[in-house]
């Protein structure tokens, strides 16, 4: 018999909020005046590390990120007759969603890779040879890769741009891109030159071995402005916890850095907690920190905001879910209109959506 | 040496009719007058049960899927812009294709999962969380999965429309309008309110057990009108035969309802043979029904049809294909446009399509 | 810390030569007169065999694709509203990216099936039930098997143009096509009525087992005035090394003949080399040929050409990468236009193409 509640249960409201907290990026589009040169030094890279980027093309970044999330229908055409090369060596249906959901949204065309074993590669064709194939067949490349040099090995036969989208423990560039892009969607004034109040962060687990922290690390250290301290939360010893030069990288740009054991106190101090229970031992992935968990009970500063790059384990409960500090939603949303500013620059588009006065 | 016959052998003649039967939908098209409100009340739903929909949307669905059907060059773009997420985590090379087509026809573009062993939920991730990451990525979601209250977990969280595409023995309602398109193109006047000759169904197995016969016996009950009889041909216990309230919605509705295990009896009196070989146990399909055999020298009306959803096996004799009661291959042809049309009302391209007179 | 050497790293030059060698398609181009009605003989033909093609039909494919070549952002809109179907049951991530590339590159989009193991065919389901199914929802499909004669049967059951892009040992067209073409490439003059100067090709391997030979010797044998010779390298009995009239069909050409056991006399005689190191047995892939390797130290003549269908293994060294003898980039690079070429005229928009005076 017909379930007398289906009329509730199959109706969804579009209208809902996309995101919790004031999300929305118009006031972070404002607090940065347009540069469209910076963003053209883009266009002759390959996007490897955090490190390569400079604090003003960062911020032209965000600021083309949230103008397209201000306007998520207004530039559907950009990529137009472009082909990207999808190719998750490694498996990730959240990544590989992500960049392609980017790049259709501009109205570019897709072809995906998602099954190593029956690529040439595991038969034992070379890089160099998968990358001259890929230069004759695409506009752009991103590549997922348990192996840490894949990528930099494309890179010396490729003419067509290649986004690192995590090379073993490496680095995942984009991913921090997106979570800085968050952050300053929630305090645009951190954009500024010399911000009034600049932030706490504790990110709770070993950088040396957590590819979205290594790369976030680099972008926070071109931002000592912004950032007052940071803390690092983990049951271990300094010499597993950073790898060689990183925390060096960090107290060179003038930042505080703090290691703690002590959940409690950590978190309640900061104003941004990055969780994330995933490191790399070997070249497989590990649960990491048990013994850290985030729930609604947690002790937190009133506006203080959570991030995390998902999946989630149990590290986040989901009863934060519907609080305001919740936001990773809001971060993997931006994560879309993020990979769309840095896609149209890689593939030289960028005229096309920046205002011509 | 080269074959004398190549020729004919790599030729192809693009005019050979594409369905057996009278198949064009012009006069079922012809015989429902347009309601587009009515259209619109779809695009607050998931699409989740046969039950969803009363007699006025299924003759406007119906309506709409004529219009594609007989002009299938014209609304090609109605969909630009728009991303379908195509996610078979039961893998569906057919039903995805349909879909697939379907949002290609329109001119929207797709991004596919089709290996469940490489995502976030084979690896314990939530399906709020994969939902979650839906409503970010993409503006339709159409699902294949064994677990039949998967769906319903990803609908609590999903701000796009999701489209049940086959949920373990539960449903399959894209299937069942597809099946209900047939009949009455085959038929157009069974669209009327009362029409003057309604039909006697015969269905070939076990409806507790079967997705596809279970969405459109719900269809059925809403078109009593139309049908005279429902005879379920199958060599079980009525308490095997159907699941909790099955029969009754047909008595309900005021329909005939006969059990039969006579094969030639209930096959050589209907007017529309429904088969299909595949029952589902526990969480996967077994053969059913290898006594009820169809072929060309089954004695049937001469103005008989058969339905199948196919893949078939056994129980359907190609011998049938080039017999005019193949409606099968029409039926499979026709769930295309059945689904452009739905797809259409939920991403509430409608007003697109319509006539504005 | 930050690498001092980044910024050479992750810099590319786009502007770099695509191909070595002067491969850029202008010649031919000049070299071939317009014909259009010859390329509308193949929009009724499923492309099965290399012997299907005649010497005109082969002049008009490789003009048309030299146009592509050298007008690569002209077209882009030819295949709008088109739709694919990449059937890949024996998987290939090379060929399917290059037809996916050219079907892209003219606007039409695509659905992809790239595991076999999930399909109907793996569960028992006829080849024309495929087939039909196809029809419904593509309006092309490109198909590769290891088993012979699946692409023959479902082009019985067709009325979309189907392309065999390697059926088991049988052959694969539209590599051999590719071949040719950047023959013709790097001599326009061979496709004059008759060229001052044929070359002399070495084949290394044994063609009976060779798919891509075999579709190679069978163009080769059309074009008896280009070649002077056909040599075969390989360490085998001319049993082995040829199938059933296979040589007879070179012979009956016109062209002259030899197997050859000697590697360095034969290499350093011919125009054209043609490697590859892949053969047949049963219904899988062996390496074949290890004896015979070439590399930058080989003698060839000064401007000898290499040809490779790549995948390459041991047999053809990177050395010879940066040398005039390399053309196997060159090769794979103008498949992807050939095939625009072919799939053009395939999908019935020539017209769409071809200059009208």
């Amino acid at each position: 018999m017909v379930d007398p509640n289906l009329d509730d249960i199959v109706s969804f409201e579009r209208k809902k909020p996309d995101v919790y907290g004031n999300a929305h990026p118009k006031n972070l589009l404002r607090s940065i005046m347009e540069d469209g040169e910076c963003l053209e030094t883009i266009a002759n890279q390959h996007i490897y590390s955090a490190d390569q980027f400079d604090q003003q093309t960062l911020l032209q970044l965000f600021r083309l990120a949230a103008k397209y999330e201000a306007n998520p229908d207004r530039f559907s055409a950009s990529l137009r007759g472009q082909i990207l090369i999808s190719a998750f060596y490694e498996p990730s249906t959240r990544t590989r969603l992500s960049f392609e959901s980017a790049w259709h949204r501009l109205g570019g065309d897709i072809m995906s890779i998602t099954d190593r074993s029956t690529t040439g590669i595991a038969k034992g064709e070379s890089l160099a040879d998968v990358a001259e194939m890929f230069n004759n067949y695409g506009d752009c490349v991103v590549l997922r890769e348990s192996n840490e040099s894949s990528v930099k090995e494309m890179m010396d036969s490729l003419r067509i741009p290649i986004i690192n989208a995590g090379n073993g423990l490496d680095e995942h560039p984009t991913q921090a891109l997106s979570d800085l892009y968050t952050i300053f969607k929630w305090r645009p004034e951190l954009a500024q030159a010399s911000p009034e109040h600049p932030i706490d962060i504790c990110i709770i687990g070993l950088p040396a071995k957590m590819r979205t922290v290594r790369s976030l690390l680099k972008l926070i250290a071109k931002f000592s402005t912004a950032f007052n301290s940071v803390t690092i939360l983990a049951n271990d010893t300094e010499e597993n916890i950073f790898s060689a030069g990183q925390k060096e990288q960090l107290l060179a740009s003038g930042l505080t850095v703090n290691v703690s054991q002590s959940f409690s106190d950590s978190v309640a101090n900061a104003d941004v907690i990055y969780i994330n229970a995933i490191t790399w031992e070997g070249d497989t992935f590990q649960e990491y920190g048990s013994q850290f968990k985030l729930d609604a009970k947690t002790k937190l500063k009133t506006d203080a905001i959570i991030l995390h790059p998902l999946a989630r384990g149990e590290e986040l409960c989901a009863s934060l879910d519907h609080t305001p500090h919740n936001w990773y939603f809001a971060q993997a949303r931006g994560a879309v209109f993020l990979r769309q500013a840095l896609l149209t620059c890689l593939v030289r588009r960028t005229q096309r959506v920046l205002d011509i006065i």
